[in-house]
């Protein structure tokens, strides 16, 4: 049963960068499937129809396509019973949730104040002006404003939103528990989109996030420290 | 058998007030558990030394002594397992956790900047001195400059951390999913906190968290809507 994953990528095909797209890569390797990657760019909308969708993972398994990351990884789970729990038991399913959604919008928020302008520079010449109308659009300044004060405020404000991560690793190794599961891919995933992107240090060298950031990278035979960097 | 918990009391010691404590009161209630509550005032640490520790709430079962309110509801969930389920299965509790952490850390945070001073004015003389001075030390200022700009920065700081909240009340009605569990009462629990100290307003009039929670002052009869307020 052969399985496709449509992934962003950057003017370099092999630059995958979505943290959308690493949640499902690293969810796949949870449970032992393998995928073919697919490149995407922003503005081949047309490529996604077949799916009724204009935005990327789409992956497509022996013919049936599934939209959406939190959906693909809730089909994995419920096509592949047998193998390796991503989500954990559906009775505390919504618990899971509000991690992706704090992921989705608080973490995602302060990242883009980050590398925004270093998304840009590494895209296609034919992603590029859509993607800084967009993104200009939706936060109301120029790129280079966005991430203008990424040493000083920008840096401080991610690592003042990533306090409840370091609760978690005091108590315990992964924010799946024991061992890793789709909460530590959900964020994982979303500091591989930096990484794939930029050199900027996102986090202090003694930041207890970037230790357990750095045992991620070595996940699945290195899955996301092999990554090409643009 | 007969369950006693310390609540942190004002200076009118039927305001109890403590998110913490607040929390467990949820958690009784969910279970179908009857307590009695004891007033129990910051300074008042001697009266805890029986079960080694130095804040609230404590809950007493039948002589047995749990402090934190983390501990607690795992002690209710395991000592009371016909009940209905609190935290929900134990492979999912790190995700719950996740939400826990989040809401000591960045909710509270916010909270303070807002009832700081309110919280002072409603205790016993004996605790506020105790009070402002940890207070004063913790946040590097005077309580009065904490909750100075609460009207602009501070009620918008709150706001913007509850983004993710408000996608989940997009996707279910309660935090816990279908129906209301413990994931809904930490964050309850935290805004019944400046609910019990203040009159501040600290929600838009029509934000879907404001819409949330007055579903949750209803719960178990009204048990957050009948406290007493200062």
């Amino acid at each position: 049963m052969a399985i496709t994953l449509y992934e962003l990528a950057g003017a370099d095909l092999d630059v995958r960068f979505s943290p959308y797209c690493w949640r499902i890569r690293l969810a796949l390797a949870h449970k032992g499937l393998s995928a073919e990657g697919l490149p995407w760019r922003f503005t081949e909308k047309d490529r996604l129809k077949f799916a009724n969708s204009e935005r990327v993972p789409v992956l497509v398994d022996d013919g049936k396509a599934v939209v959406d990351s939190w959906a693909i990884a809730e089909y994995l789970d419920s096509a592949y019973p047998d193998r390796p729990s991503l989500l954990g038991p559906a009775a505390g399913r919504a618990h899971l949730r509000f991690l992706n959604s704090w992921t989705d919008s608080i973490v995602h928020g302060a990242i883009a104040r980050l590398v925004l302008k270093d998304i840009h520079d590494i895209l296609s010449p034919i992603d590029q002006p859509y993607f800084r109308q967009s993104r200009e659009r939706a936060m109301g300044k120029p790129l280079e404003e966005v991430v203008a004060e990424r040493e000083t405020v920008g840096r401080a404000n991610l690592a003042a939103a990533l306090a409840p991560v370091r609760t978690m690793l005091r108590l315990y190794p992964w924010l799946g528990g024991a061992a890793p599961d789709y909460a530590d891919y959900i964020l994982l995933g979303s500091l591989q989109w930096p990484r794939c992107v930029s050199r900027f240090d996102l986090l202090a060298a003694d930041d207890p996030v970037l230790a357990w950031q750095q045992r991620g990278l070595a996940l699945f035979d290195g899955l996301l420290a092999n990554a090409k960097r643009a």
